[in-house]
C-alpha cells in the first residue's frame, strides 16, 4: 500500500497506539491541536509541531518570504491557541536550497520575527540545513496553561452551541486563486492573505478558555467539516448544523460567483482557516458573544448545536436536512451537497 | 550572498541576537545542545530539534528504514545527553513522498520505537505531510534535568582535562566508504552501523553530569575539532589536544590504511560521532575513570586539558605542537596538519 491510500490522517492514527505505553502519567499526545505534559502543579506544557514543504503547502513564486516565515509560525500559535494556551518559545528547523540568496532568508526570519514579537515569543533553537531542492520549515512551539483552563476536544456537550471566531473558507479561495492560475488583481488582496497570512486566535482563544461555559475547543485547520468530526469523535455526541449560519465573507462569496466556486464547499472543507471551531453551554452563549465583541471588535457566530447520539455531523438548509460525506475533506475536494 | 558562502554556522548565529530581548528569564537558546526554560521549582526543561533531509544526511538507497528511524531519534537524545538531560517526550514531523511505500514507513516507525522503548520515550505528537521527492524528518525531544545538573559549554576551567566517551571517526569513515563508493564486505559493518544507527550516549551523560568535578559537556556531533572549539568559545577558555591520545577504533585504521585515508582526519573532523566530550577537574578524573568503566564496561579517553587564554587549540604530537586549521571542519574537509 502506498502513502496517498492510507492518507495523512490513517498514518498518524497508526503511530498512537504503538507509543501510548511509554507515556508517563498525565501527558497526552496525538488526538488534540497540542500534547499535554505536566510542568509545575499548576500548569501543563503544550506542544505541538508543523512542517511547511515548498510545492506542497506553498509556493516559493506566490507567497512572499516574509508572509512564509509569518505563516510558518502561525500554524503552530493556532495550535497553542486551540488548547486555550499561551505561547512561551518557538524552535525552527529550516532546509534551504544553497542557491537561495540570504536576503530571502532574512526575509523569512523578518515575517517570523514580527509575529513573534507580537506575543513575546523567543526562538530558543532550531536546526539549518541545506537541501537539494526544496524548502522546509518545520516549527515547534511550546506553550503554557493553566490546568484547569486546557480545552480539549473532547470536552463538548449535549446542549452547547457550537461557534466559530470568523468567516470560513477565505484561505481556500486564495489558494483556489492560485491553483486556477487566475490573474490576480486588488479584488484579491483579502482572500490572498488569508491564506498566505493567516492571524493564530491566541488573544481570542485565552479568553474563550477563560469563560467556565466554553467547553470543547480546536482551531480549524482541516476545513470545518472536518474538525468538526473530531471534536464529535473524541466527546462521544453528534452535530447539527446549518449551513445558512456559516460565515462567509462577502469577498469569497463575490468572487467565487465569477468564477463559478461552491463558495459553501471551500469553506466546508477548505482548511487552513486557523479561526477558533467552539462549544459554549447554551445559557453562556450571549454573555460570551457580548463580551467576546466587546474586546475584539469581531462577532462571534453560532453555526449549529451539539446533540447526543452517534458521531455524525447533520448538515440543515432551510430548515431540512441535507446529505453530505462526513468523511471528512481532504484539501480542496468540493463537499458533496445533495 | 548566498547561503553556501555564509554557510550553516553563519546563518543560525545571525539569528540569535535578533530574538534575545523576548526570552523570559531563565531562558537560555540557541549557543548549547539544547535551549533551556524553566520547569519547576527544581528541574528545568531542555529542548532540542533536528532536521534530516533525504540526500543531504542519508541516502535512501544507503541507510535500511529501521537504522533512519533510529537515527533520526538518535540525534536528538544525543543533544540532551550533552547537557546532561533525560529524556521525556519526542515529536516528530515528516514529510514523505507519496510513492513511498506504507511498509518502509512502518520500518521507519520500528526503528524510531526500537530506541524510544529504550528510554521509556512517547512520542507525544507530529506532523505528517507528502512530499514532492525527498523525505524529510524532523525530531524534536524534550528533556528534563535538575537545575544543579545541567551542563553547559561555558563550564570548563583551565586546569580540566578534556576526555570523550568513545573511539572518534567511525561515523565518517562509514560516509566515507558509501562517498568512495567502495564495495561493501563484512568488514566495513562496524563503521557503517556507527554511521547509519549511532547509540546516544544518555546514561553515560546522566552518570558523568551526577559528577560534581564534570564540569563542560556536549555532543560531538560536527568533529571534535568544531565541537571543542564551541566549549572554548563559550567558556574562554584554550586547549591542548594530543592527537596520540585521540582514541581510534582497530577497524577505522586498518580501513583508512588499505584506504589511504587520513583517519586523525576523519577523527577530528568528520562529526556525526555521538560520544560526549566533556571536561574534569583534574583530581576527579581518576575517579570518574574508574567509575565509568566499571558501569559501562568501556573506558573514558582523557586526550588534553584546558587552559587559561585565548579560545585556541593546540594540537601536540609527539610533545611538539603542530599547527592546524582552527575555523571547525565542515563535514569530511581533511584537517591540514603540518
Amino acid at each position: 500500500m502506498k502513502l496517498d491510500e492510507l492518507g495523512e490522517f490513517g498514518f498518524i492514527n497508526t503511530l498512537a497506539p504503538a507509543f501510548e505505553h511509554l507515556a508517563a502519567e498525565g501527558m497526552t499526545g496525538i488526538g488534540d491541536d497540542c500534547a499535554i505534559l505536566p510542568m509545575n502543579d499548576h500548569e501543563d506544557l503544550l506542544v505541538t509541531t508543523d512542517l511547511l514543504i515548498e510545492d506542497v503547502h506553498f509556493l516559493r513564486e506566490a507567497i512572499s518570504p516574509l508572509q512564509l516565515g509569518h505563516k510558518a509560525l502561525a500554524v503552530s500559535l493556532s495550535d497553542i491557541a486551540g488548547m486555550g494556551g499561551s505561547p512561551i518559545a518557538s524552535f525552527m528547523s529550516i532546509a534551504i536550497p544553497l542557491e537561495l540568496d540570504v536576503a530571502y532568508l532574512d526575509e523569512v526570519m523578518d515575517g517570523y520575527r514580527t509575529l513573534s514579537e507580537e506575543y513575546q515569543l523567543p526562538l530558543l533553537g532550531g536546526d539549518t540545513t541545506k537541501s537539494m531542492k526544496a524548502i522546509a520549515i518545520n516549527v515547534c512551539v511550546l506553550g503554557k496553561c493553566h490546568k484547569d483552563k486546557v480545552r480539549l476536544r473532547s470536552m463538548a456537550l449535549p446542549g452547547d452551541v457550537i461557534c466559530v471566531t470568523g468567516c470560513l473558507g477565505d484561505s481556500a479561495g486564495g489558494l483556489q486563486l492560485l491553483l486556477d492560475e487566475i490573474p490576480l488583481n486588488n479584488e484579491h488582496k483579502g482572500l490572498l492573505e488569508k491564506h498566505h497570512q493567516p492571524e493564530p486566535r491566541v488573544k481570542e482563544a485565552l479568553f474563550l478558555s477563560s469563560f467556565e461555559g466554553v467547553h470543547a475547543m480546536m482551531d480549524i485547520s482541516d476545513g470545518i467539516a472536518s474538525d468538526l468530526s473530531h471534536i464529535l469523535n473524541a466527546s462521544g455526541v453528534s452535530a447539527k448544523v446549518c449551513l445558512e449560519d456559516i460565515p462567509l465573507s462577502d469577498e469569497l462569496k463575490s468572487i467565487s460567483q465569477k468564477n463559478k466556486w461552491d463558495a459553501l464547499g471551500l469553506a466546508l472543507g477548505g482548511g487552513e482557516d486557523y479561526e477558533l471551531l467552539f462549544t459554549v453551554q447554551k445559557d453562556k452563549l450571549t454573555a460570551v458573544q457580548q463580551e467576546f465583541e466587546e474586546r475584539f471588535e469581531t462577532p462571534l457566530y453560532p453555526i449549529g448545536g451539539i446533540e447526543e447520539g452517534a458521531t455524525e455531523i447533520r448538515w440543515m438548509k432551510e430548515s431540512r436536512e441535507v446529505r453530505m460525506s462526513n468523511k471528512g475533506f481532504t484539501h480542496f475536494e468540493s463537499p458533496d451537497v445533495l
